[in-house]
């Protein structure tokens, strides 16, 4: 019944940002313990970040204590530096590959068709597991948003999106969602094509997506799904660009941790559904 | 089919708050045109301002370009002035009675149960149009929000409570809506009872409510429906307070101007359904 999200074995971690990355690591520890066993070296990418130096230490520190064996902390500026064949080589020993939070902008156009992002490519398909906050998990899906108005974005042309890393289909992914009040983004996003599954990850709130296509809420913050397939109508083809847009029927979730959804059959998974659904995939 | 939001001949219109005073008053030009052939005169409550001196001369000026035979500024600021003589008799005399924004709580606090609010009651019963923006909006239906959360107001309790001034049923009013990223506060009370038709008003968007349980969006902003009819489960109950609390389905549908919504049917109009369904209803 369900189809994969990615054609992979791996798992991808979106997660909201500002996850706890000093006191119990809840959202890290669950990501960690995602890698495959034959190994735990953690490759931690901090290109969308403008303060590198003070984000890779925090983590350096966090995946220390949960066991990583080793952390390589990749501050990749440039394409150049995404070619290297270094880089390519400790991403490909790496079981967990994280991305950090900054600009989901700085990623794509940094990282876009590198062999850095093919080799994290081909590790999710082998197994590892690819985590991201913030800009991090934004920039997962094929399309992503990587800017839009902070008040009302439900007015034609006030999202803006690009390609995204592509390690994901299906979605579209945005973070801090609650905290900064970003419904009306998913809402344009959806009105404009209702195909694609809106994901609204809430601060300290992460989503493990699993290869066979069922989403898992973890951490202490919310998951909030926007399913816009049932659209009845939108008046968005119609209008200027910055005219106020109308929608009619989308469907509104709000995950808490344990809880899922199948995103090919559009199905909300409370707790005991999901533990099902996960031990029958298993 | 549909049922009265109230049992009067009069139509309320709630405001987002934020309308425009000074230039076209898209919104309070359509305040205006629904006074009752009978009397063109303007009550104004400010009691609910902290800065009622501020507030009031702009409503003044106003209603006066849009043709008001009189504006009577009505600073009523405690249960005393409330309950005079001379309030009541004005009220009784406008076929507009408007209230103004600021903390709605102190607008019940004063006006509950006073002389002034059963004047307002009966004055709505007997055709004129009461509007309220912002605060003066939150505070119509029977009960309100005056308090909640600003960023993730999905947890227990996180969202504060009390009657309202009674004058629509079967609503939960929220204003400021898009601007301050209410969605969550609107998901929590469908959560907690999922009865009540959550409207989130936008800045510069109003809605009239009209005497026969249709909603109509009016101004440039947008009007969100949160439909929680058919809420498919929620952990709310099983919960303590703080702890985050999951939804599962929820209808949400964004209104613009000339589009509205069926209390009773739960059904989105689209342009020319709701102008087919207010001429039959004229």
């Amino acid at each position: 019944m369900t189809y994969p999200l990615h054609s992979v074995s791996g798992h991808l971690v979106a997660i909201g940002g500002a996850e706890d990355r000093t006191s119990d690591l809840a959202i890290l520890k669950q990501v960690f313990a995602l890698a495959p066993a034959d190994s735990h070296e953690v490759a931690v990418i901090a290109t969308a970040s403008g303060i590198p130096d003070e984000v890779l230490p925090d983590y350096e520190a966090a995946f220390s204590r949960l066991g990583a064996s080793r952390v390589h902390s990749l501050d990749i500026r440039d394409r150049q530096e995404a070619a290297d064949a270094d880089t390519v080589r400790l991403i490909e020993q790496s079981g967990v590959i994280f991305f950090t939070g900054g600009d989901q902008l700085r990623l794509t156009n940094v990282l876009g068709g590198s062999p850095t992002l093919k080799a994290i490519r081909s590790r999710l398909k082998g197994g590892a597991v690819v985590a991201g906050t913030s800009a991090g998990a934004a920039a997962m899906p094929g399309t992503m948003i990587y800017n839009g108005a902070a008040a009302d974005a439900l007015r034609k042309g006030a999202v803006n999106m690009t390609f995204g890393l592509g390690l994901v289909e299906g979605l579209i992914i945005d973070s801090h969602f609650l905290e900064r009040g970003r419904f009306t983004r998913l809402m344009e996003v959806g009105a404009s094509n209702p195909e694609h599954l809106g994901v609204g990850l809430g601060e300290d709130a992460g989503v493990i997506i699993h290869p066979h296509g069922i989403l898992e809420a973890i951490g202490p913050g919310h998951v909030i799904i926007i399913d816009s397939r049932d659209l009845a109508s939108s008046n968005i083809a119609e209008l200027a660009m910055g005219e106020p847009v109308a929608v009619e029927n989308m469907i509104l979730h709000a995950m808490v941790s344990g809880h899922g959804f199948d995103v090919e059959a559009r199905r909300y998974l409370v707790a005991d559904e999901l533990s099902a659904i996960l031990a029958e995939k298993r």
